[in-house]
């Protein structure tokens, strides 16, 4: 993610945990201020892109499928100010995955819509429902 | 802007152009590419809200307010790549201002929704209605 996205390097993007169905992504707070000293609106988009779009990415590697998956549309709520670390949630359903790999696999395409989030102080921040497109790589 | 948010520094993010209604900002394709060599969408995200946040500062200086700028929700499309120079439109009517300034003054707080829009080679590319809230500075 670092060598091909070079914001995700400027942000300070890196995995927290991965268990199989859900992926969370961390940044620290510093490189991603905004002028009121909490999380910047785009710093927070990106990191919730980027854990579904991490999310497909390893998936799509344990399924030795060969294609590229891009972000299409998406709608994002911030219901609260990030004022600490970033952390961005994601969780994909093994059949949901399945659906989407068999899909993929008949028609060269397909389209999924997963649902991120970030936590701060216990309380709900931001909401992210992303629709990626996974394409056959070129 | 710079000096306040790192993210908009780190894309190298500039004022390409503000004719009192309408600003453009621009920045260059190399810290903002992705793995399909085309912009990120957390880049293209990034700047968009900030063409909105951008002519909000701007006009609440010109009208001498005191109030700070946050974004509360968005919708976001990609119809298209970005595959160069990232140039973000975004436009506000004089008398929408005047409408959300006077609600500001009455109530201490306002939203308004804008919308930015990226155009490349042409082509629309992303499209972004936010919604952001106008609120007594702290």
């Amino acid at each position: 993610m670092h060598a091909e996205i070079p914001l995700a390097k400027a942000m300070r993007i890196s995995v927290e945990s991965y268990d199989g169905s859900t992926l969370t992504l961390c940044a620290p707070l510093e490189p991603n201020i905004n002028h009121k000293k909490t999380a910047f609106g785009g710093s927070i988009y990106s990191i919730l892109v980027l854990s579904g779009w991490g999310l497909l990415w390893i998936k799509i590697r344990e399924n030795n499928l060969h294609c590229s998956v891009v972000i299409t549309k998406s709608e994002t709520a911030f219901p609260k100010p990030v004022d600490g670390e970033l952390n961005a949630i994601c969780k994909i359903d093994p059949e949901k995955t399945d659906q989407l790999f068999e899909k993929f696999k008949r028609n060269g395409k397909a389209k999924i819509g997963l649902t991120s989030e970030i936590y701060s102080g216990g309380f709900l921040a931001a909401t992210f429902k992303g629709t990626y497109a996974l394409l056959t790589r070129k």
